[in-house]
């Protein structure tokens, strides 16, 4: 056990971390633009949607009380004075004992206050109405602040617009809306051995995976990837391009440095950038133990393993809540992420860590079960077999196959 | 009950229409810019991963049969003949009972097959190394080929690409792949009660919310929305945007059209295109039972319920895995959008018919409630506070409070 491991931040306090860091800011957007956007602002209505009063079936609209009582057996007779044209205000007040014609959206005329369905009616010729059912006021009807009544607070800000929030703003006429600004991530690699993926590895060197890895997942979460990509491991080079990256971008990734040399370069280049404060230095979980997080300014820099497995996964446990966290997403808790899976071979852990286990999801006949994808962080193929990740944490020694876990999705 | 419903095409053969479309085709592009695209070709590695044997552990790499019955009392003593820069192809040749220092991810000499961890080590001077653990060939070694063998088909057709799929193109320094075209979906609203949103409505009339809901509907589903505004409920205009929408896009939404004339207006507009079919004209759902599918030539026309609610939980739960289908998104079921609840209300229902019940979560000491959100069908608002939808399938007459439902998240 290395003396790191006794230093290490536990997972609960890296994520209470998270309240130090802030939005990025705000932008103007089009509503029609702004699907799967934060919003940046409250929205109140400032109308009464629908407006006014609509029917919600074909049928007569008229005062119900003309109503009362009628059934097959003994109809309640109406006088049809009219129609109402869909999109036009009626013209016509609607006295007892008399209707008009409706259809489904149409504006109820003044005097009329509840609607009977064509089905529970007969036309004896133009103007004589049968009704074989009684309604109560407001049958059939929504009233004209019944959707949404004025100075309400239909949305805040912090919510993801889904197409429903889109309608809801066409409703209102919100032609343009705030939203937060997607954060630019900028993605620095490390590493003696790594290549420019448009090259051949020579023996010894391997194509620098990790930089379009951690694009995908930056681009998932709602930011904007910039990638600065290979950076030689040298004080100087990475000290100069993590600094460019702190003046250009709102939170820096810095990817490789599994060895113990590697990390002690990412903390001194760290440690000379104007303002900057180490936060954590190891985290007990597996795989993802040497993960740095400090604070340059008002920007986070992570120093994420090198081993692509390890580099995934702690950008999707501990990593993402920041990024959401700068992108305004308040609400991210509602994400709905994890399904209940029956465990398909025992899984041995320590106490005092949190794991990690890549898993694959299987549904056989409505069932969902979980089969853990073994391999070292290293493999890339791992990730790609794997739908999600088991966590076992930190006070439990292991689970048991045939057991109920939680399978984090890793889309 | 209507005529209309003895007619209705059952959900199931509905949704087995999907095989009578086909992906609109397929396109090149940057595999650093398809995060989240539907792979379109199978992927071949023509290259083992990592390419040569690596070390996963900071340590000594050396013949594992010189380690054999090493103990902490009984170390075994080996020679150090140099270090394996990180990168580089090591020249040295190991021998029997010789050593050299490797980082995690260095390549692995000639002759040696293990790692001995540098925590089971110690060196007592430059050249002098002490082994206080035995390893086993392989130990603490990924070998040439244990990620990805050349030959190995890593990915299929039809794959969704997740950063990880990102990170195994980068891997193979895939440049360019070939993903499925987004289809192009074109949607009308119909309605004389309809105005722009940009407008402010008179009286009778209400803005064209539907647009907007099913524009982010098919932006959710990874389609292209084309937006063709609102058309009068008229044959001749509604023929004309339609057969230009035929020739423009991928598929057709037309929504509007709540009450029975518009409906059999849809349904002659349908008629009038060349190589048209009606494949279905009611569904028996709740809501949006009056739903149209058509063919015109290769592509499928949709006539949708007006009220809005309808309009996106037919889209939802009918409509998007016809847009997944010519996305060729193969493997679309692997989507994991199902919660578990526990119904927090008793739900009447009734047999022959398939119910969809908007549905909020709530998340109360890690266990989930569904609390339906009842309304009219037109209200934007009950979509707005549901988090997805109960269904109540044709065999069921109702559920209770206390039971476990399955919620299907509407995202």
């Amino acid at each position: 056990m290395t003396k790191e491991f006794f230093t290490a931040t536990p997972i609960n306090e890296v994520l209470a971390l998270i309240s130090r860091f802030t939005p990025v800011g705000t932008r103007s957007l089009p509503a029609a633009e702004s699907c799967g956007r934060i919003l940046a602002e409250d929205i109140v209505s400032g109308i009464n949607i629908p407006g006014f009063a609509r029917a919600t079936m074909d049928g007569y609209a008229l005062r119900a009380a003309a109503t009362y009582g009628a059934s097959e057996s003994n109809p309640a007779f109406l006088e049809i004075i009219g129609n109402v044209g869909m999109g036009k205000a009626p013209i016509q007040k609607i006295g007892h004992g008399q209707a008009v014609r409706i259809a489904t959206g149409g504006m109820l005329p003044e005097g009329a206050d509840g609607v009977v369905m064509m089905e529970h009616s007969s036309e004896l010729d133009e103007t004589a109405l049968e009704i074989y059912k009684s309604v109560a006021p407001g049958t059939n009807v929504v009233a004209a602040d019944e959707d949404i009544a004025t100075g309400r607070k239909v949305l805040c800000s912090g919510s993801r617009i889904r197409p429903q929030e889109m309608g809801l703003m066409a409703a209102l006429g919100r032609m343009e809306i705030t939203v937060f600004k997607k954060p630019v991530i900028g993605i620095i690699s490390t590493g003696d051995e790594l290549v420019d993926i448009s090259q051949t590895p020579e023996p010894g060197k391997i194509r620098d995976v990790n930089t379009y890895s951690l694009a995908g997942c930056v681009t998932r979460e709602g930011g904007k990837p910039r990638i600065y990509g290979i950076v030689a491991d040298h004080l100087d080079s990475l000290t100069e391009t993590c600094a460019r990256a702190v003046n250009e971008t709102d939170m820096i990734l810095i990817s490789g440095g599994s060895s113990v040399g590697t990390r002690d370069l990412t903390v001194d280049v760290i440690k000379s950038l104007p303002e900057s404060q180490i936060l954590v230095h190891g985290i007990p979980i597996r795989p993802g133990k040497p993960t740095i997080l400090a604070k340059a300014g008002q920007k986070a820099i992570w120093g994420l393993p090198g081993q692509i497995a390890s580099a995934m996964i702690v950008f999707d446990r501990i990593v993402a809540p920041f990024v959401r966290q700068i992108s305004g997403d308040a609400l991210s808790y509602r994400q709905y992420n994890r399904i209940q899976a029956v465990l398909t071979r025992n899984l041995p852990s320590v106490q005092g860590r949190t794991d990690y286990i890549r898993t694959r999801l299987l549904e056989i006949e409505d069932k969902y079960y979980a089969e853990p994808v073994l391999g070292p962080s290293g493999l890339i193929r791992t990730l790609i077999e794997a739908d999600g990740l088991i966590e076992i944490d930190t006070n439990t020694e292991g689970l048991e196959k045939g057991e109920s876990v939680t399978v984090i999705l890793m889309r």
